[in-house]
C-alpha cells in the first residue's frame, strides 16, 4: 500500500541528474536551506520542485509541525494506540531549554524546573570533580553513545590534564584495558541506568565497586549515579552524589540531560557544556519553525529516499575527522527510533521505512566504501557533511590550498560526481550517477554546532516518525534477546530452570574444546 | 537473470527458523564446521542440507578452490576480459608465506622472497625504532585500516611506553590532534603509499616535513616511506628508510606486507608481528582445503543471503570489545572489493550481489540498533563474532557467571532470538524471527588468531568476488570523485582551466557566508 498516492506517482518520473540540463547552477542556487549557521545543500537529491512541493504538502497533512511542538510541550507521544505502550511524553528539550523558555506548557515548564534544579547540583559538583583526573562513565547504548560523539567530537575543547572515557561493554576487556590505563585513586565513575537495573551496567559498577575496595578506595565516594529518582541507583550511602533523570527522558535522547552533563563538564568544562546546551535549544527553536525547518526537510528527503525511492539504507559521512564516533551515536538514533514493524496505530507497516544508517567520516570514506557508492547497487542515499573551517586554529598551506580548501573539494566532488555521473566505453569506468545525496554545511565544529547538530539529527528522526506514523521513542524490539540472554545465563549457572535449550549446543561445545 | 537455477529455486521454499521443530537441537549440533581453533556454527541461517549441498556444488562449478590455489600461485586475477584492466596478479598471501611454504610457484615464491627481504630489512631496523616513543603513520584507505584493526584490536599485546596513531584524513583536524597530543621529537613517522601520489598522504607528509624542520628537526631522520620501488617516496636521502610494496599487493590487502609491518613490529614487537604472519599463514591454508573451507563457507552464505534472498546489508558484530576499527576495515574490505556493476566479463551484473558491510560490537550494539535487526524491515542478514575467552587474563565474577559468560549468553541469544522470534497478541512485542545469522568463535584474540581472523576476511570477499564472477581486486569506482576534486581544488586556487562549474555554486556561498 502506498503512503501517499501523489507522492507515488511522483516517484515514476524522477529527475535525471545526469542530464547537464536538469543538473544545473541555477538548480543548485535555488535549492537552499539555511539557519543557524548551517546550509542545507539538496540540489543532488532526485527531488524536483513539484515534488519538493508535494513533501512539504504531505507534512503539512501529517501535522508534523503541530505534533514537534506538542512533543516539546509535553504530549504523550511515546504511545501504540490500543495495546499497552510506554504512554508518556518525550520532554528531551526540556532539559536544555533554559535559554529562550522555548516550552511554556505546565507540563513542559516543570520538566524544565527539574532539569535546572539537576544543572544548579551539577555545578555544585564540579567543585568536588576538580581532584579527579579521569573521569568513567558506566553505561550503555544512550547513556555512551550520545556523551561520547560530543565529547571525542569537540577534541580541541577538552580541559587539559583530564581525560574521559566509558566502560560499556560486559567484555571483561572494556574494563581490564580501563583498568591498566587510569590510576582507580584519580578516578572518579559515574555509574548511568535509568531503570538501574541494565545488566551490562550494574555488573560493571560491581566490578568496579569490588576492584575499588580492594585498592583500599571507597566505593562510595568515588561513584556517582544518574538515574530515575527511587530507582536502586538513587542512594546517597552508596554514591557520592546522585543525579536524575526522569521516564520522559529516552535513553538516546538523553545527552543533554545529566547523562552527558557530567562527564562533559568534567572533560570540557561548565562553559562549553552550556554552549552545547544552548546550541542544541537554538535547534528545538528551528525545528518549531515554518520555514528553513532543517531537520524537517532532512527528514524528507529520508522519506522520497526510502519510501518512495526504495532505498533501503542511508550512509551519513562526515567531513570532520573526529566525528566518527557521531556516527554511531547515530546508528542507535536512527535505527533504535524507527526501526519499527508497526505504526503508532498497532498496523502493520506496508510501506518501505526504516533505513539502515551506516556511515563513517570524509574524505577517508572515498579511499574504503565509496567504491560501492559509486558503482555498486544503489542501495544507499547520502548525507554528508562538514564545516566552512577546521576546528583546531591551524590550518595548513600546501600547493596553493588549504587542507580544510582541500577537504571541502572532496566533499562537493563526491557528491556532485554520484548525481551526475560519467559515461565510458569500457564499462569499468562507468558511472551510473543519479545517486542522491544532500550537504550540510556548518561554520566549525564548536560547542555551540556540536549542540545544533545533536538537536538537528533528535529532531530529524522524529520527524521521520511523524511522517511514517512510528512512535519514535520505544524499543520494544531489544526485550526477546534479552529475555533469552538471561535464560542462558542460567545455562552457565548450571540452574536447572531455563527454558529455552537450544543455546546448550554452543556451550557444550565451547566446553568440549577449552 | 538468474545467477544459478537450482539454487533460485531452493530459495522459494526457504526453512521456517520459527518452527521449533525446525529450529532444533539436532540441527545445531550438525550444521558446525571447525578449523584453526574456531567453529562456525550456521544452523541459524536459512539453509537446509539440500541447499547447503546446492551452494557447494555451485561453488565447485565456479571452480572457486582452484581459483584460490591460482590467486596464491600468483595468476593474473585482477583482471577484465576485453577492457584495459590492471591485469596482475594479487599475491597478498606470500608476505606471510614464511612459516610452511604454501605456494611453490615460481611466481609465488619469487614474491615470497620479496617479501622475506622486506622482514629482514624491518628486523634491522627494529633497533633504530627503540629511541622514539610514538609512531605515527600517514595512510589512507587500506594503509591504515587493516593495521589500525589489528593494533587496536590487540590492546592487551601493546607495547609499554609506546604509542601507535595515525594521520590518514586531509582534514587539518587530524594532524592538529596528533601535534598536540605528541613529542615531534620523540615520533618517528611513516609515510605509507604505494603510488607515492596519494593526495592526502603526500599533502599530510609535507606538513610534518614543515614542522618537523620548524622544530629544528632533521625530518629525513624521523620519516620512513613504504611504497613502490622507483616511486617519488623511494628516496634514501628524504627518509631514514624505505620499505617496499609491490603492484600485486591491494591496499586493503595489505596488512600483513610493511604497510602493517612497521607500525605493528613497534607497538607489538617482532614476536608478535610475527605471530600474527603465521595465524594469516595458517589460514591461507585453510582456504584451499576441501574440508571446513571456512572462509568459502561464510562466502556461501553471504552468496545466499545476497542473491537469493535478496538481503541487501551484511551486519558484522564482534562481541569483543576492541575490534570496533575491524568493523572500519571490513567496511572496506568488502565494499571496495565488491562493490562492483561489472562482471570479470565485462558484462553489468544482472543478479543481487554486493552487500552494504556495517556494523559495530556486541553487546553494545544490541542497546543501539538491534532494535531494528529484530523488529525493522528484514535488509541486513547478521555474522556474529565472538571468543571462547576473553583478551586480558583478567574475568570478573559477579551474580554467579563471570563476565565472559554472560557476553557469550548474549552473543547466543541475539542468533537464536532473531531466528526463532515470538509471537504476541501486542503488535509491538510481536517478533518475526527467520532473521539469518551464523556465529563464528575463536579461542581468545591472541596475534595469531588476530591473523588468522584477517585472512579469514580476505579469503572470504575474495571467494564472493568468485562466486559472482567480480573481480575483487580493482577499485575503478574511485576514479571519477577524485578527478573532480582535482578540479574543485583548482576553484580555490582561482586556477581558470577547471572544467565542472557546479562546485562553484557551494563554494560561492561558504565564502559570502564567512
Amino acid at each position: 500500500m502506498s503512503l501517499d498516492e501523489r507522492l507515488e506517482k511522483l516517484s515514476e518520473n524522477l529527475p535525471d541528474l545526469t542530464d547537464p540540463k536538469v543538473l544545473t547552477k541555477e538548480r543548485l542556487e535555488k535549492m537552499i536551506a539555511s539557519n543557524l549557521g548551517f546550509d542545507l545543500f539538496y540540489g543532488t537529491e532526485r527531488i524536483d520542485k513539484k515534488t519538493f512541493q508535494a513533501l512539504l504538502d504531505f507534512a503539512k497533512e501529517k501535522k508534523v509541525l503541530e505534533k514537534m511542538i506538542g512533543m516539546q510541550e509535553g504530549d504523550v507521544v511515546n504511545i501504540i494506540q490500543g495495546v499497552p505502550s510506554e504512554n508518556r511524553p518525550a520532554l528531551h528539550c526540556s532539559t536544555r531549554d533554559f535559554f529562550d523558555d522555548v516550552a511554556s506548557s505546565q507540563r513542559a515548564t516543570l520538566a524544565r524546573e527539574r532539569a535546572k534544579e539537576e544543572l544548579t547540583k551539577l555545578e555544585k559538583f564540579e567543585e568536588k570533580m576538580q581532584k579527579f583526573d579521569h573521569i568513567v562513565q558506566i553505561g550503555i547504548g544512550g547513556s555512551e553513545l550520545g556523551p561520547r560523539a560530543i565529547y571525542e567530537g569537540l577534541v580541541s575543547f577538552h580541559k587539559k590534564g583530564k581525560t574521559v572515557d566509558f566502560i560499556s561493554n560486559i567484555d571483561p576487556d572494556n574494563i581490564s584495558y580501563i583498568l591498566e590505563k587510569y590510576d582507580l585513586k584519580k578516578t572518579l565513575f559515574i555509574s548511568v541506568s535509568k531503570s538501574g537495573t541494565t545488566l551490562e551496567t550494574t555488573t560493571n559498577e560491581k566490578i568496579i565497586r569490588q576492584l575499588l575496595e580492594k585498592a583500599g578506595l571507597k566505593s562510595q565516594h568515588q561513584i556517582i549515579s544518574v538515574t530515575q529518582k527511587d530507582s536502586a541507583m538513587d542512594d546517597k550511602e552508596k554514591y557520592l552524589e546522585c543525579f536524575y533523570i526522569w521516564d520522559y527522558i529516552g535513553g538516546r535522547f538523553s545527552a543533554t540531560s545529566m547523562v552527558g552533563g557530567v562527564v562533559l563538564t568534567f572533560g570540557l568544562g561548565m562553559d562549553f557544556y552550556k554552549e552545547i546546551l544552548r546550541g542544541a535549544s537554538a535547534m528545538d527553536l528551528v525545528a518549531r519553525s515554518e520555514e528553513d525547518n532543517l531537520p524537517l526537510l532532512a527528514a524528507l528527503f529520508s522519506l522520497w529516499n526510502t519510501t518512495f525511492c526504495n532505498i533501503p539504507t542511508l550512509s551519513v559521512v562526515f567531513y570532520s575527522h573526529f566525528l566518527s564516533s557521531f556516527v554511531s551515536h547515530l546508528k542507535q538514533l536512527e535505527m533504535e527510533s524507527n526501526g519499527k514493524a508497526i505504526t503508532k496505530d498497532g498496523k502493520n507497516i506496508t510501506f518501505s521505512a526504516s533505513p539502515i544508517l551506516w556511515g563513517g567520516v570524509g574524505s577517508n570514506a572515498q579511499h574504503s566504501f565509496f567504491q560501492l557508492l559509486h558503482q555498486g547497487p544503489p542501495n544507499a542515499a547520502l548525507e554528508l557533511i562538514g564545516f566552512k573551517k577546521g576546528q583546531y586554529d591551524e590550518d595548513f598551506f600546501i600547493d596553493k590550498t588549504t587542507s580544510q580548501e582541500k577537504l571541502l573539494s572532496n566533499l562537493f566532488a563526491q557528491s556532485i560526481a554520484l548525481a551526475k555521473g560519467s559515461e565510458n566505453e569500457n564499462p569499468n569506468l562507468n558511472f551510473p550517477g543519479n545517486r542522491p545525496s544532500h550537504i550540510l554545511i556548518g561554520r566549525r565544529l564548536d560547542p555551540y554546532s556540536m549542540g545544533a547538530l545533536l538537536a538537528f539529527y533528535e529532531h530529524k528522526i522524529v520527524f521521520e516518525g511523524f511522517l511514517w506514523d512510528i512512535n519514535s521513542f520505544d524499543q520494544e524490539g531489544v526485550q526477546l534477546g534479552k529475555k533469552l540472554a538471561d535464560d542462558i545465563i542460567k545455562i552457565y549457572k548450571k540452574e536447572k530452570d531455563h527454558k529455552f535449550d537450544l543455546a546448550e549446543v554452543f556451550i557444550k561445545r565451547l566446553q568440549e574444546k577449552l
